[in-house]
């Protein structure tokens, strides 16, 4: 197969539907995605034969029972995808919006109004539902969307494309407007990774050697979530019981999550009334615990933590834990370790918030929260097509608005420039 | 010289010396930046004798008039310098502004906070009037700057680097924040493309092949400017006063700015009205004409146009003219050449306009206003480190806001996530 010729007919109509859809009327978009969602629930059975194929495959290829899981389409998980395109046509359109605007000395007036990117490009690994929920949110953003899935779910991706693609018929929109890459070849990454001219941005979904991968080879900008190595600071001045609630719930409440915390660090002079208690709650739980030496001579569950659990997302139930001096001392911790992801505080002491908040350099900072708030739904953008470990563009939670760009508008009447 | 070594250590004193400019006060930062302007107006004689020095070897290596003059530092420029410092000086600090924030469902309040990039790459070439203005504008930011100027003005940019240094030492802060590569080696600017680890961006600014050099081979943001392939369209209902006025601004106002227009479109039914008023003003200013059949029947002294006068950024008293059927006519014309810089449509219509503005991808979409009003302080940035063609995190004229991030902040009082 000629795959360059392929990727570049892919990247022309991409190109073209963009147009297209940038132009598209709010109501035109929902429209689209309420029959999508109606599709998905409507073809239930095709998709999960569609599914089977590929689960058949990665059976007999020796996949393990996880990737299995999330390989799998089940009638939960499709319903899933129908409510959350459903929420998208919920959200409100941000096409169009200008903000801003405000007349200048010279009489003209000068504001921004919120566009489309353009094409965007989604690399992701097993999950088949990502599918539709990153095509749903591009679509609402006016973009127009190139996927290209894991090898792994290539019958479940195309099963879902199909819907996408006539749900955007339906409502007079480009087929071409989401396009699933059919072939398998690697080289097909490796092109859409640099085709300038018809993508403007690369959002990876995946593990972090994916995501290594695009962020080396792509000469687009790429949108993208590294890892989470998020922390959780107990200050000397916390409040026993919210630090005792936090830290648990952090840690606990889902431990595959990339806003779970992954180290606990615990002021010297707070850490002999706090650690026993919390400590006792997560052997409960099952979770294994690393520390510091401080940390074991109050933890005897606790085993020795090395170097390399600073630098752990476990994604697991493993807890590394340090008892530190004081607030410097952890702030010094989370700069050297920290993946910029989400971390918090916990006190009860005005300053030592105000510098945790000013001085922390993650894309989100907390004060008496838990970790696992760093989300989309959560901060109210609606859903997300990640959460961006980056600083430029989109910074955390990424939802419609990060699938947009602002470009200036200038209104005059004649105006010149003297 | 090790090369990899000595840009380590620049980028290990970069990053040490970001951490205590995101913390700097604004009363701090001002006072560097008055200071600074101080010492270059007091240093003038040294500045004007480092410049000698790269003037004589310019001249000795046979530099054109264009780039000797460029590389000038005359009493006015050091002047202007000074006084760009203390107009940055007078802008309101962006850092730590917090915008958005409001209670969600489940308590704890979400908003977003404005921080500094961190470390900033300016790639740039002969003007070393670019050293203060760049360093100035990512001070007042927070961030820590490594500069790179051209070859040719490494003695005047190491003695406004001088200048830079002593101010910031003279308000408290590290001089290392702002640092002067002062080897030539072309390899440095290899090592500071990929330094991922202490570089957050880089802006590159100069000439097409610079910058096109530094996006194909930076493994960091750039922030860039392409370049400025600016139209003017004439819609068959404009006023004919404000056509002329503007159009005939657009373009000779200045011929080498970015911002001014390069084509102009004139709709088919006021082409035989507007265009013979216009050609005798642009005649009359010496621009040379290149245009279509239709452009040429009206105007005797227009040469015919070829494909590639479409593509060219003049930078010079020349300007392409096409004559088109209608609104649609212009839009495919500016999608297909358009650097997505700026362009403007010159009519009296409103639906003609909002289109315009709503299906122009540019960074800047002008109605009835001149191409040339495209700049910082005509929009009320202030200064700008240059206009981005980028779509991703700043587009258009980018000013203090461009070389900041948003942060998320969440605070709670014991709030868990259930």
């Amino acid at each position: 197969m000629d795959i360059p010729a392929l990727m570049q007919n892919i990247g022309v109509q991409a190109r073209a539907a963009s147009v297209a859809m940038a132009k598209a009327k709010t109501a035109q978009k929902n429209q689209a995605l309420q029959r999508i969602a109606d599709l998905l629930l409507a073809q239930t059975a095709d998709l999960q034969a569609a599914n089977a194929q590929d689960l058949a495959a990665g059976k007999a290829r020796g996949l393990d029972a996880a990737l299995l899981d999330r390989l799998a389409l089940n009638e939960a998980r499709i319903q899933a995808m129908a409510e959350g395109l459903r929420q998208i046509a919920a959200l409100p359109d941000p096409v169009g919006e200008i903000s801003d605007l405000r007349y200048r000395p010279s009489g003209i007036q000068v504001g921004r109004m919120r566009v489309p990117l353009g094409v965007i490009g989604i690399i992701y690994e097993s999950r088949p539902n990502v599918t539709a929920d990153a095509a749903g949110l591009c679509l609402k953003a006016g973009n127009a969307t190139i996927l290209r899935g894991g090898s792994e779910a290539i019958h479940s991706n195309q099963a879902i494309a199909q819907c996408i693609q006539q749900g955007l018929a339906a409502a007079g929109l480009p087929q071409t407007a989401v396009q699933v890459i059919e072939t398998t070849d690697r080289a097909a990454v490796g092109e859409l990774l640099r085709m300038k001219q018809f993508v403007d941005v690369i959002v990876p979904r995946g593990g972090k050697s994916l995501i290594e991968r695009v962020t080396e080879e792509a000469r687009i900008p790429v949108i993208k979530h590294l890892d989470g190595i998020c922390h959780v600071y107990i200050d000397a001045k916390a409040d026993l019981d919210k630090a005792v609630k936090v830290a648990f719930n952090a840690k606990t409440q889902r431990y595959g999550t990339c806003n779970t915390m992954e180290t606990l660090l615990v002021a010297k002079d707070i850490a002999a009334q706090v650690l026993p208690l919390l400590g006792a709650k997560y052997l409960e739980m099952g979770v294994e615990l690393r520390g510091c030496a401080a940390t074991c001579a109050l933890l005897a569950a606790a085993k020795p933590a090395t170097e390399e659990d600073w630098m752990t997302e476990y994604l697991a139930p493993i807890l590394s834990i340090r008892v530190v001096d004081d607030l410097d001392q952890a702030l010094d911790h989370i700069r050297q370790y920290s993946s910029q992801h989400t971390d918090a505080i916990i006190t009860e002491d005005w300053s030592r918030a105000q510098r945790f908040l000013n001085e922390v350099d993650s894309s989100s900072v907390m004060v008496n929260a838990s970790t696992r708030f760093a989300d989309g739904f959560e901060y109210g953008l609606g859903a997300e097509i990640g959460i961006s470990t980056d600083k430029l563009h989109a910074r955390g939670p990424v939802g419609l608005e990060g699938l947009t760009s602002q470009k200036f508008i200038v209104l005059g009447d004649g105006h010149i420039r003297t």
